[in-house]
């Protein structure tokens, strides 16, 4: 049977997603691994699970989607609330639902929504200081909306990427990027079909020499167009970054805040 | 020279604001020892403090409002740059001025404004899960607001106090109170001139039992008028609470986040 799961966390103090090694049970804390120890508690048996997308050492997630296959059969709800008692307190399951056969956790996925948080104030945060990258210097937040817009489309985003992003092409479709001040916090939202190793963090690095008024705003376009990884800005850190969630067809019986809505009628599918 | 200094807190891993004993080098953490040795470590002597609101163990704050008199005298950029470099990440100076004489951080002090956040969904919190009360049951954030208008006005609270609060009477003046779900968190929002120990969580227990229909409405003044603390509802948990600011007098010269809106033209005084 395979289950799919939402699961939520606060990325501080673990490194990254992947587990490290085949074992679930020893080496560094991973989220991977945390999650299969709590799944295979569930489950009696060792569970290996796929994710809709890794994320770095202290990256968060609203939503992460994933999926897994069991022997044994428990109910939706003795899957949540089982793991969730087994999983640290900084790791919760948000909902399980069966997923067809062919379901995948990441090829299943047709977009990917993360949001940047960066506190632009004189003074270090205290309050959310794991959830926020910090800018002292004044940020033109509408200057940086402005110039993101130029990475809107499908595009090279080989730019972007770290050297060591493994994926076999650069080409992502960018669909939707924002940036907007809330008092002394500027956001950061943006979504894609899938992001390459580290793309976020380098589009939010570039936008803030822009924001800084480092680099005029047409920059990010000429940046991208270069596909030259040596131009873009400092990768942004961590913490600010939130993985939201990712996006499914609307048939895939998954709960709405991770399913695309359904094409209007008579517009093309 | 008289300094008022504004201070961002995380009250996680703190046994509350209040130093415990005059040794501000020793005994458990409170928020005002590790200020007072930020501030002394500055100041190269030892400096006492009086805060705005104290907070108990686990409350956070915004915008706590200080004063503390000091022999030396430092440009407030350098109190705040030095006191944060020297206080745990847990904490921050947002602001420094010169205080008139009788600038008084407490006795001073018009209003307080305090929130309660609650996470209201099936499973508990992994992400701001130090900032967030959480409540399984479903919350009609709707009845809590119209119960809570209740409150609103100069009554005695003496309801909501513990047993082991010190004011000499409970007359409050209670300026604002709202209720409002954003998504899955409900945050209540209160104003007043002053506050009683455990006031706002006693009122947001109280508001809970409203909210689950456990009680109606019209229950909130009807306690209110008792006046009797055995009918209050269970003290809602500490890590929900955050002291966001007091409200000084418009001529106070303080930052405008803590000042009082000058009166209109033609309104009273």
């Amino acid at each position: 049977m395979r289950y799919v799961i939402g699961v939520e966390y606060d990325g501080t103090g673990f490194q990254g997603w992947q587990r490290l090694g085949a074992a679930n049970t020893d080496g560094p804390a991973t989220l991977q691994a945390a999650l299969e120890r709590a799944l295979g508690a569930v489950a009696d048996q060792r569970i290996d699970t796929v994710c809709a997308g890794r994320t770095d050492a202290g990256v968060h997630a609203r939503c992460q989607v994933v999926h897994f296959d069991s022997p044994v059969q428990r109910e939706p709800r003795a899957w949540v609330l089982g793991t969730t008692t087994a999983l640290p307190a900084s790791m919760c399951l948000r909902w399980c639902v069966v997923g067809a056969d062919d379901f995948h956790a990441r090829f299943s996925a047709r977009a990917r929504r993360y949001r940047y948080r960066i506190l632009n104030r004189p003074m270090r945060p205290a309050l959310d200081r794991h959830q926020l990258a910090w800018e002292r210097r004044p940020l033109d937040a509408a200057a940086m909306h402005r110039a993101a817009q130029a990475l809107l489309g499908e595009h090279d985003f080989g730019a972007f990427r770290t050297v060591h992003c493994q994926a076999s092409h650069a080409r992502r479709d960018l669909q939707a990027i924002s940036v907007q001040r809330e008092g002394d916090e500027v956001r950061i939202e943006v979504r894609a079909n899938a992001f390459l190793h580290h793309m976020v963090r380098n589009i939010v690095g570039s936008l803030l020499l822009v924001g800084r008024g480092v680099q005029p705003p047409d920059w990010i376009g000429e940046v991208l167009q270069t596909r030259d990884r040596r131009l873009v800005g400092p990768t942004a850190p961590a913490q600010g970054l939130c993985f939201l969630c990712p996006l499914y067809p609307p048939d895939c019986g998954l709960p709405g805040e991770v399913t695309l809505e359904p094409p209007s009628p008579g517009t093309r599918p």
